[in-house]
């Protein structure tokens, strides 16, 4: 499933990008991202729930909180994760550095790592890095950037929407790393998006709240939430449109345009997944409400006998109500249907007879497609979740190296 | 890691027992267990929380709730789940039938089934079936019972011990299928206890919920929870003991012994899980409570992160410490501390300098060690669990087959 993204040309107005190598990668690919707003930005966050946490994580957090901001520091090979008052200190100092040579203030500076865990941050490399990157600032270098975010992906991720709001055309970009929560690099997911239109905090948290919702947080890989997952939005007001405001009908349009390009996004970290080779949509509905149906497509989504079953090209349906019977969810069988794709191959408890299996098998081999489950409860409750299937390659993957 | 176990002789007074060919199995092999008690005995039962059940837990939870019972079927090759009207024709018919050969009451019949879903148990050969195993009851025949309630399993798993009580020997026997929750055998876990022992039904159940709770309740393959899960204690009385209670010296030994009993035969599950090269005990300490302990000892056990670096020999502390970050537990980092076996290869959020992560290593060659976990929180919670690696024969296994 690995596939590259044609890379095309894109500019933020007002953003300039770097991506460079500083030699924390012992490949000697870029590692050191850097993206600054020529003016201040607003910025919202969301960060990774575990309680064990990166120290850039929680610096991020910090300054973000504060909801303005004007430059992104993102070095990958390293989480600087587990690693104490020494790996604090060059976090720290790096954050400085970039704000003296960017003559903004500290806490305008948002880091993220990604790497390998439990490994100080070396310090010279990120002092020689951060002054590299800020000489190699280009308006034309998002891809770039896009590549030194990476550790194992495949590919750079990148997705963009152009819109016109206000009079104004407003450009969302979004950055993105992420292939499954992967060892010795843990730290799975670091997304930049960015974009020219006037969006006060607020606003901007709003709007990256939901399009998270549906997108990040709505897909698996294996089921392990990383120490250092970082989601980022800045908006610079460049366009010059009027402040954008949630339920206005721009803001409406601004907040589905980030949706689909999170969307996107997650879709390619799914297809992404190490050692996926389909991406595969499980949709819920018929719950009793949205937060039934969200627990039975996370479950669904997280069995490894489901899994290995979208692998196999199995249209398992038993695996799938199986799954959907320790949801911790109140369902009866008699009334639930199954569908992959088009093709029902359970109908209110009863498999479906004829050919339906021989064609559901048919349709798994594509390498993307639905799994439908309608709960029949009588409610309306509905959500969606994406994974990838689990194959030989993930683990061996996962399992072949040596500390 | 699939080994055998060798079969000693071994009986229970007052206990017969069959496996025969009923047909079910295509290939053929046993697949039809019967266990007999010549007098009613009390009987405890513990089922799967899976809100999707086969029709065989439904009948046997009803039957087992009446607390007195004579006779265990069970067949294998079908767990007649998700089988509507038609599937609990055959299973009421075979509860009927049983019965009536043995001359007991219907609700003396707890019927157990395990083995493929989705399709009705087809009623000629349970007809057939019943009548062969009903003549072919002997005390010498445990094994051919084991053997008749095997799926997927590599080997038929039984554990017994004798002790002394009120000046009688007493036996506990106990016989258990299962090896991961495994389709087209959704059916996991099976398990019979049986003693001679004189033990009201409140004791027994008692007896029973505490050992579910470190053994089968502490084992994870693949976090699976099957339609099927099963598990069934019979005291018949014959050894003439008082009876006994759960506080009493006698209680907490006869406890002890089916504890250690259920412990054996949850360490074979996991032996047997598929694919499975390594058995792992996850054991955490320093917890704030024996929940919290628990929840992170559940946490790692299941993260496919931490199980395929089990499987590469990897002594990820990072992956370790990361899955009990997502536990929902608060922790520490700076307090905890990991060891693989007796290694320490984290201490106090630092990882071990020296040759630690080599040591771990290579114990992690072994087929069995442990990986401790202490929270360091000042608490002294303590849970454990055992789980097996995930290797790519498991993904070959669930995923190389078509229905």
């Amino acid at each position: 499933m690995r596939r590259e993204i044609r890379e095309r040309p894109l500019r933020v107005p007002g953003f300039r990008f770097a991506g460079v190598t500083c030699g924390i990668k012992p490949s000697g690919r870029r590692d050191l991202a850097l993206i600054h707003s020529e003016v201040p930005a607003t910025v919202a966050g969301v960060f990774t729930q575990n309680r064990v946490r990166a120290i850039a994580v929680d610096l991020a957090a910090r300054h973000v909180r504060r909801g303005h901001g004007q430059a992104v520091l993102i070095n990958s090979g390293n989480a600087n994760a587990c690693t104490g008052a020494a790996g604090e200190r060059v976090a720290r100092a790096a954050c400085r550095q970039t704000a003296i040579a960017l003559g903004i203030p500290v806490s305008a500076v948002v880091p993220c790592s990604t790497g390998k865990i439990g490994v100080p941050l070396p310090a010279v490399p990120m002092v020689r890095g951060i002054a590299k990157a800020v000489r190699a600032l280009g308006d034309d270098r998002l891809w770039h950037a896009a590549r030194a975010m990476m550790t194992t992906d495949a590919f750079p991720k990148v997705a963009s929407r152009r819109l016109r709001i206000d009079g104004r055309m407003v450009t969302i970009a979004g950055l993105a790393k992420g292939a499954g929560m992967i060892a010795p690099d843990l730290a799975t997911l670091i997304v930049c998006l960015l974009t020219d239109a006037t969006v006060p905090t607020p606003a901007l948290r709003g709007f990256l709240a939901d399009a998270v919702a549906e997108s990040f947080n709505a897909i698996t890989v294996d089921g392990d939430t990383s120490t250092n997952d970082t989601v980022l939005a800045l908006a610079n007001g460049y366009a010059g449109n009027a402040p954008l405001a949630r339920t206005s009908a721009d803001g409406r349009r601004f907040g589905a345009a980030l949706a689909a390009v999170t969307r996107e996004l997650a879709d390619y970290v799914v297809a992404d997944g190490e050692g996926a080779t389909k991406r595969v949509r499980i949709a819920v509905r018929g719950a009793r409400s949205g937060r039934a149906a969200r627990q039975v497509a996370r479950s669904i989504a997280g069995s490894l006998l489901v899994k290995t079953a979208l692998y196999g090209g199995d249209p398992n349906w038993g695996r799938i109500v199986c799954a959907a019977g320790y949801a911790g969810v109140p369902l009866r069988l008699e009334r639930m249907t199954v569908r992959i794709g088009n093709v029902p191959v359970l109908r209110r408890g009863a498999p479906v007879p004829g050919d339906a299996e021989r064609r559901a098998a048919r349709l798994m081999r594509q390498s993307a497609f639905t799994v439908g489950i309608d709960l029949g409860s009588g409610g309306t409750g509905a959500a969606a979740m994406t994974t990838s299937d689990l194959t030989p390659a993930y683990v061996r993957f996962n399992s072949a190296y040596s500390t």
